[in-house]
């Protein structure tokens, strides 16, 4: 259903609180306008773009990087509260993906995911023990993958951490990451 | 238990074919003798170094890759059946590694037995739809891995695919890989 100019902005406002990872597409599909409306809207309620306002909601807690150099972190960190969470932001670039199908490879995804696990970790050292991963759709070559990591629990030497990618809203990939810290070493 | 030159001999060439993927290093270990006499032996006893022992061996089977461009396996494919077994060799480089630790990054093994499992793959089109994997020993730069991938089920429309990674006798990666082809598809 269209919706009123001020309408539509004062919903625009509220959606992006809530939600401040939508893009301008899944907003212009969801108040079902051009894109071009969605981007004059947030220049009138001086929003910024999608990449700009992940860094400003996760500015107050940016930490440092503990377990790897933050260059060997595949993606862009956007968000990171050791031991508790981590979101980065990984753009699909033609050269990662399959030439025959257009489809991201696997192992990408899971470098962001997995990077990202060891990132959380608040400790000198992290390594992968173990995993399970899921890819639920495919990712196109040009898409913007998301993906969110939670720590689920920590134990003597070792942490569980779930990672969730998204392209828009919707999961592409997902996986639980036993992390090994500082003595206990695995690949990582 | 040191040998007679005549007896070890005999015994290298045995072992050999029983594990054509034993490293020299291995060998010398093994018959408790110098990496230097291992390879005076093999080649009095005319038998080649252990790369083109890998082919040799396989070159009977080396089928063509379907699912996947031949230059987008991760890793030199070295025995190829289609739906039953494949070998590929991944020489760990200094920029694989974590620059702190020296051990190698996660994701090139997953890549390496990732790209397997697709290449194993009798179809046009294969991804990967799941994975539970390990990392069971630390790999450092300049290793070699060896990853063995087995199909162990085909079903519908979907295949199970099995890769252990081994460098010298010991396992460093396994995985198993639920993969779909053609017409079910997800990220490979």
């Amino acid at each position: 259903m269209r919706r009123k100019k001020k309408e539509r902005q004062a919903l625009l406002q509220e959606t992006l609180e809530k939600d401040p990872f939508m893009t301008d597409e899944a907003l212009a599909h969801f108040f079902d306008v051009s894109i071009q409306t969605i981007r004059l809207d947030r220049m009138e309620l001086s929003i910024p773009e999608l990449r700009e306002r992940i860094k400003d909601v996760a500015k107050q807690q940016l930490d440092d990087v503990k377990a790897l150099s933050p260059d060997e972190v595949i993606g862009e960190i956007v968000d990171l509260q050791l031991d508790e969470r981590a979101i980065s932001i990984l753009d699909i670039q033609s050269e990662q993906v399959f030439t025959r199908s257009g489809i991201a490879r696997g192992h990408h995804l899971f470098a962001q995911a997995n990077s990202l696990a060891v990132a959380i970790i608040n400790d000198e050292m992290a390594l992968t023990a173990k995993a399970t991963i899921r890819f639920s759709r495919q990712v196109k070559s040009g898409e913007r993958v998301i993906a969110k990591a939670t720590v689920k629990r920590i134990e003597v030497e070792r942490t569980i951490v779930e990672v969730q990618s998204f392209v828009e809203q919707e999961v592409v990939f997902s996986g639980e990451f036993l992390m090994y810290r500082t003595k206990q070493m695995k690949n990582g």
